[in-house]
C-alpha cells in the first residue's frame, strides 16, 4: 500500500461542478430539499461511484458514501458537511466538508488503503437553516430527532412544505421521526471540515484552526412592531406610535448589553440581520407602522443565552410603554452548544505538528452540523481553514492551498480512528 | 341675491367621483402628474364649466377656475389646494380644499353674487413630494420658482422624468420656468382649506383649526448606510461592519437630541419613515452590509432645522467611526417655514365666532402648498378641518358636518374679501 495522497485536481473539478450547478449570477444558491441541492447530491453518488464506494440514502436522503472496513461491526468513523447554501451564498460553506471527505475516502481507494473500521463520508441534507426555520436539519433527522410536526414548515423562499420537498428530493418524510439511520452507539466518532466564516484565521494568518466547541443561539426570526402611520409633519412626539424608533430603541438596548457581556469577559454575537418597513406602505413623509427585525443571538455558554433572552422579552415590554406600539416577538428558535472532543483535538494538533503545520484552536461562533453529533454523545471535532471575506456571501474565498492542508489533516484524523498507524514521518511538509 | 348657500350634496358627488377614481384596492393612489391625477383635475374643469366658470390651465397644467369680478385690474381672491395623492393615501388629503373652493365658487354662482375682484379656484398640480423629490412643485412652478434642472427628476414609482409626465398631461415643461402666471402683486390672499393630518382637532375636540403658520424642513430621502455582510455568529463585534446598528445608533441619538429640543420648549418634529436592509441579501444569520434610511425635520424655526441638519452631519460622521460604516447621506432637500397673514387669522376668527363655530389656532406641521404663496409675499392663510386618523393612510376620517363647516367659514372669509359685507347674523348655528 502507497501513502494515501489527496487528489487536487478531482477536488478543483468537484468544486467547479458545485459552481456550476449553484450560480445564480451573483453568488451560489443551492436551496434545502432543492433542485440544485439535489444536484449537488447526484455529483457525489456519481463520484463514488467511481470509485466503487457504497453508496446509501437514509430516509430523510442524507447521502452516505462508505469505504467498508475490515470489521463491519466496529462503530464507524464518520466525516461529512452539507452542499446547501444560503441565498446568493459562495461556493465553500458546506462543500468544503463534503468534497475534502470524498477526497479523503477517494484516496485511501487509490492506495488500497482498507480500513480496520467503516469510514462513511455523510453528504447532510439542509444545514443552511436560512430556508426552513430549524437548525441542523439533515443531521437531526438522520438521528430521528426531527419533530414530525416541522414537516408542515414551509420553505421561505416558496412557501412549499418541508414534507412536499423531501418527497421531491426522493426521501421518506413520514419515516423520518420513526426509524433513526444513525446510532451514536455505533459510531467511533464524527471530524467535519468547514471553512472558517470569521475573520480569525486571516488576522491570525494561519490556515487551520481546530475547534473547541461550537456555539448555540437563540433566535427571533419574525419580530414584527405594530405601530400606527400617521403623517410626519403633523403628529406631535407624544401622539406617535413609532415602529422604527420602538425597533431602534430595543437594539441600541441589547447592543449596549452585548458590550458589558464582553467587557465581562463572556463571549457571544447579537446580529439585527434584518431590519424593515414595508416597502409598500412606508414612505419618507410618515411615521412608520411596522418594522419587521430578525435576532440572532449565539454563544457557547447556554446560561448567557437564557440571560440574553430574558433581556430580549424585557426590552420589547419597554419600547412598547415608551413608543406605544406592540411588538410581536414571534416563535423563537433555539440550539444548544456543544463541546468538542478533547482527544480529537489533541489528536488533530498532534498529527498537525507532525506535518509542520501551523493550527489554532479557536470556538465556532457559527452553527454546525457536528453541534448534532456531539449532542448525541459522539466524539466530535471540526477542522476550520482559512477563509477571507466571511461565509453566506460570495465573496468567500478559500485558498486551494489551504484546503489540501486541511484535507490532509483530515486524511490522517481519519486514518488514525479508521485503524492504521500513520508513518512517523510527515509525507508533505508545510510552508 | 340670496345668501350663498354651499352645497353638501355636490360635496359628495365630488368625494366619491375622486374615491372611483383614486381606489387602488386599499386606498387612494393619485400620483403628481399621471393618469389618475389627470382624472380628477378633469372632474373639476367638468363641474367648473357646468356652472360657467372661467377655466384657465397654466404651463404646469394647474387649473384655474374664476369667477370673474366688477374689477378684472384688482388682485384676485385665490383658494385652492392639491388632488394628487401619497401611494395609497386616503381621500381628503388634498381634495378637500379643492372642493370646498369649489363649493364656494358653485354657491356664488347659485346665489347670483358676483364679486368685487376675480375669485380663483386653484387645482394644484403635483404637491405630494413623495413622487418627485421636491416640495410643492405645482404651485412653485405656477410661480415660475421651477429649476429647469428639475424636470429631469424621475417619478419615484415609474422613474419617467417630470418633463415626460408634464407633456402628458397637456403641460408645457420648456415654458414653465420662463413664464409665471402667478404674480404676487396681482393676488389679494390665498386662502387654502386642508384635513388636519393629526390628532390634535380631534384630541381638542374642535371641528376647524385657524393655522398661525407652515413648518419647513429639511430632508434626506436616499440615505444608504454601506457595512458589510458577514456571518452572524462567526464575525466577532470588533471585526463588524454592521450597517443596521450603525442607523439604530444614528437615529437613537437623533431622537434623544430631540427630547432635548421639546424639553427646551422649541418646536419640531424628527421622523425617520423609511429603514430597510436589502430584502434580495439581508438575513437572519448575517450582518447586514447595507441600511437604506429616510429622515424628515420639520419645523416653523428656521434656525432650529439649521441646527438639527448639523446634527445629523455629526451622528453620521460619528457612527461612521463607532461601526466601521460608510454613510452616504445622499440630496438633501429643504422647504422654508412660512408665517400666515396676521389680520387673515383675526378675520377668520372674527367671522367663526359670527357662526358660534368652535375654533383654535394651531400650528401646521405638514406643509402645503399655502406656503409657497406666503413665500410670495401673498397673505396667505390656512383652515384645518378636523379629521381622525391621520392622513397619508387610507383611513382618514373626515366628518361631512366638520368639512361643511369648514366651507362655510371660507366661503365667509373669501366673500369678505372678495368684496362684498356679510350679513350681521350668522345664517348656520353651530351645534
Amino acid at each position: 500500500m502507497s501513502c494515501p495522497v489527496p487528489d487536487v485536481d478531482l477536488g478543483r473539478q468537484l468544486f467547479d461542478r458545485l459552481r456550476d450547478i449553484g450560480f445564480d449570477g451573483r453568488g451560489m444558491t443551492r436551496p434545502s430539499y432543492g433542485r440544485e441541492e439535489n444536484l449537488a447530491h447526484a455529483l457525489f453518488m456519481d463520484t463514488a461511484c467511481g470509485y466503487g464506494l457504497e453508496i446509501r440514502r437514509d430516509w430523510a436522503s442524507n447521502l452516505f458514501l462508505t469505504l467498508p472496513g475490515r470489521d463491519r461491526n466496529l462503530p464507524a468513523v464518520m466525516t461529512g458537511s452539507h452542499v446547501d447554501t444560503v441565498p446568493c451564498g459562495g461556493n465553500f460553506d458546506g462543500a468544503a466538508g463534503a468534497v475534502a471527505g470524498l477526497l479523503v475516502l477517494c484516496s485511501w481507494v487509490e492506495a488500497g488503503f482498507r480500513p480496520e473500521r467503516d469510514t462513511t463520508l455523510i453528504v447532510i441534507r439542509a444545514e443552511e437553516s436560512v430556508w426552513f426555520p430549524l437548525s441542523y436539519l439533515g443531521s437531526r433527522t438522520a438521528f430521528g430527532l426531527l419533530d414530525p410536526s416541522a414537516l408542515d414548515m414551509p420553505r421561505s423562499d416558496d412557501g412549499v412544505s418541508l414534507r412536499q420537498h423531501m418527497l421531491e428530493c426522493g426521501a421518506e418524510p413520514g419515516l423520518c421521526g420513526r426509524a433513526p439511520v444513525l446510532d451514536s452507539a455505533k459510531i467511533d466518532c464524527f471530524v467535519e471540515l468547514h471553512i472558517e466564516q470569521g475573520p480569525v484565521l486571516p488576522e491570525a494568518g494561519v490556515p487551520i484552526g481546530i475547534v473547541t466547541g461550537i456555539c448555540g443561539s437563540t433566535r427571533y426570526r419574525s419580530i414584527v412592531i405594530h405601530g400606527q402611520y400617521a403623517h410626519s409633519g403633523a403628529t406631535p412626539r407624544r401622539f406617535r406610535s413609532d415602529a422604527v424608533m420602538a425597533g431602534a430603541s430595543m437594539m441600541v438596548a441589547l447592543h449596549d448589553a452585548w458590550k458589558k457581556v464582553e467587557a465581562a469577559g463572556e463571549e457571544m454575537t447579537l446580529t439585527f440581520g434584518v431590519c424593515q418597513t414595508d416597502p409598500g406602505q412606508a414612505n419618507f413623509a410618515a411615521v412608520s407602522g411596522r418594522l419587521e427585525l430578525v435576532i440572532d443571538i449565539r454563544s457557547r455558554d447556554e446560561v448567557l443565552l437564557e440571560r440574553m433572552n430574558a433581556l430580549v422579552i424585557e426590552q420589547a415590554r419597554r419600547v412598547e410603554a415608551d413608543y406605544h406600539v406592540q411588538v410581536d416577538l414571534g416563535e423563537r428558535t433555539c440550539s444548544t452548544p456543544a463541546v468538542m472532543d478533547e482527544t480529537l483535538q489533541v489528536e488533530a494538533r498532534i498529527l498537525a505538528a507532525a506535518m509542520g503545520l501551523p493550527v489554532i484552536s479557536m470556538p465556532s461562533g457559527a452553527g454546525h452540523d457536528a453541534a448534532t453529533f456531539a449532542g448525541q454523545g459522539v466524539p466530535t471535532e471540526m477542522l476550520f481553514v482559512r477563509n477571507a471575506n466571511g461565509s453566506h456571501n460570495p465573496d468567500e474565498s478559500m485558498e486551494m492551498d489551504d484546503f489540501m492542508h486541511g484535507v490532509r489533516l483530515l486524511e490522517r484524523l481519519l486514518r488514525k480512528r479508521a485503524g492504521q498507524l500513520l508513518p512517523r514521518t510527515s509525507a508533505y511538509g508545510w510552508g
